[in-house]
């Protein structure tokens, strides 16, 4: 059983005139924060708010770039290019990074967020277009991907990739999760299971099957409503556990 | 007179499916280009493949922040706030540093577009904002603003501006530049008389005055249908007039 | 003193994922709603869910085109040309029409939202380009404007005006009122007090001024967090002052 | 073999600053045009001068609703809901209603643009609540679908449907269009080939095999660069072979 693991939150999912989760308690909660990047939600004020928090509670920052599709949220399947993905990606991240480095920041980490995510899991192409223009454009940044086979592969061949479990998700059969458009609360304790499932590298399909998991990560979605209960709720459990919490990277760096 | 300056062109202002200006031969002309980012013009790819051109043809990148208006191609004028105005320049010049860095590149300047540069030269507080954000956000990078008060102020409090005038846009009697919504074809000679007017240091204004003018580099707009044209009158002019052309950034510097 | 009058409300103001405004409640206490379009905010399908509330609640439905800014929510001005206006007030009352029609409805009205109605009734050119375009796309239909010197010119020019006061907004000694970019919660019997004023005929600008209103209807905003406590406390006190609510429509045709 | 028939094209598909299209010369060409609504082409302005073609021109409007996808240009294929894509075809069309309107036109028929067309064609359910919507909200409203089985079934239901086959694409075996993001010049005879197929009742697949075909209406496009000159070829070759051109809803009505 892993003894160390990264608990990361999407968050920064406001936009303009509208709020949405509870970022200034939950950032403080996670080791890693993805922060929306104005595409699926976030918009420059709430870019730089959401980096302020992140500084002020001493969470590693990363992109947390979406889809083209504010009406959506992100989380409507869109057939992107391979190299549409990448520069979808590259674009958003590009504008975190200058608006964290106005607050003296540097982003550690980039996760494609909500279809884009299940798009990058799903399709070997996009997910090394992915891989290979960070590894070009932002050598020392981390791609966060599902842990799986499209992530192990990645990984082998030396890709800087972080392997990702879900607390807060189903997962199905085939070892994907489950995309809520519209997430509903989920009782804390049974993401907490979930979380400890995954230290222990095997989570439970919604059909009742193993799923092997092999994470570096821990997420959960800042747009839940009961989300800082959630991540109360998990670093209880880890706390009890003798588990520690640490950023992604530094999780990451110590597998290989 | 001055012998050296540097020559500018908006570009990479295609959006889509869409085409606007011949890229391919205007930007190996000029000595800067300014990209668009995607707020008022550009798209990932179409960034991308600027970026290409601006490689493979030695023209210094900088970004083309633009205001949030597709629709008006970002010359409606539009009420930010000087916060708002600088996190629009941030977010959309670390959109482009990051798919220039994909190729390998680094952004030299930003350069506000239509209704922002407006906004920019007119509102002191404005041009504060943006210089003060690029000041900390990325140290080594230019802010192009029109030559004039406004540039002048912020340039002897030690803010790296560059100073620009422009070759193919009529000037007001209070020195501002009259933006055209959908620029028609100018003679380029007339251009090219006025580019050598920017060398001497003084343009008239539409109303015929004299306007006072000490710029670092000269503007054109790619968008305008014969710039091509008007970028090889400026050359030829000034290849006859023994004014050597160099990147922006090298003319500033050697003005400090 | 007036005994009857319209009240109104702007709703259907959330987004996508995001939620706004109580319209559940709201729209039932109000006789006229207007229904945001999608530009600053809205939906299709919010747009469908606040049409059946007010097929609902009995509730008269308008639209209320706003400025083509959802980062900003349409409260940042923006320089339209009087035939962009139109435009663009036509555009967002059809795409609202339709759906509307898809659950048997037709819409009574149309008031601009935010800048765009602020443009609207400092810029006559503006006005009129919008009352022509619907005096020749939809005969039926009344437009909104704020009570004063534009609305009173237009009426007596025979276009179908609903001159509108507000109880929930400052006005200044010009009788313009000052739009908040994000309404805080106002004492409902202070607002209350300013729909009482509004049926004598005059209200107090924020200088302590008299300014004359000749008012049709009275809004108040969804999106201020206590709008349903504000809605309850007019209708309360209209109660008590024997003030009978109908539908704008109805209240201005009495007035020919 | 037919002798009558409605040629229609898709237009208006320029968008704010950008040109696509020569819709002057191509719109009078055809019986019918189908005008971009602002999501995937055109904007307000753009669809009030297609508006006003269409009327010099006489050729009857309808509305040509795309995803909301305008750097793809509605091209890219998007998981929307049944109920998703009808207020998205609805909210469209009521826009270009209200803008026609203002012209003193009325449109005739909708049809879904792009992927949003794939879309319906492909999904039954994304079809139905299409037509579904139209007949109550805009009753004498043709719906345009490929001709083939989904309209079939629609049109044996009653439904208001248009069956409509293409003079520009290439068909698959399964009697699908295929859709090019970015159309290239086709020789005009090969088209005028492709349309004299339809009036026969099948085309051949780019795999050589015969598909059946029971069209209403053949379709061009207007961001093909030679729309206006396959347009011309099509023409021609009808007049040789004495079949009429006439409006879709004319020609479905004349099939009851």
């Amino acid at each position: 059983m892993r003894t160390v693991i990264d608990l990361n939150a999407d968050a920064g999912e406001s936009f303009g005139r509208w709020r949405l989760g509870d970022d200034a308690r939950l950032i403080p909660l996670v080791t890693s924060v993805n922060i929306a990047c104005g595409w699926h939600a976030g918009d420059p004020a709430t870019m730089s708010r959401s980096v302020e928090l992140a500084r002020d509670g001493g969470t590693a920052i990363g992109a947390h770039p979406g889809l083209p599709d504010l009406t959506g949220f992100g989380r409507r399947a869109m057939a992107l290019s391979p190299a549409e993905a990448a520069q979808a990606c590259l674009y958003q991240f590009g504008a975190l990074q200058a608006i964290a480095a106005h607050h003296g920041l540097t982003l550690a980490h980039v996760k494609p967020h909500g279809a884009l995510y299940g798009l990058t899991i799903k399709d070997a192409a996009v997910a090394e277009a992915v891989v290979e223009a960070f590894a070009t454009a932002a050598p020392g940044v981390r791609v966060v991907l599902l842990a799986g086979p499209v992530s192990e592969r990645l990984a082998e061949r030396g890709f800087p990739v972080v392997r990702e479990a879900f607390a807060d998700l189903d997962y199905d059969n085939a070892g994907h999760i489950i995309i809520e458009p519209d997430p509903k609360p989920k009782p804390p304790d049974a993401c907490a299971d979930q979380a400890e499932a995954v230290l222990r590298g095997e989570v439970r399909s919604v059909e009742g099957n193993p799923v092997q998991v092999d994470a570096d990560t821990i997420c959960l979605h800042g747009d839940r409503s009961n989300a800082v209960e959630i991540a109360e709720a998990i670093r209880g459990r880890f706390a009890s556990a003798g588990v520690r919490l640490a950023p992604m990277t530094e999780v990451a760096d110590a597998r290989v």
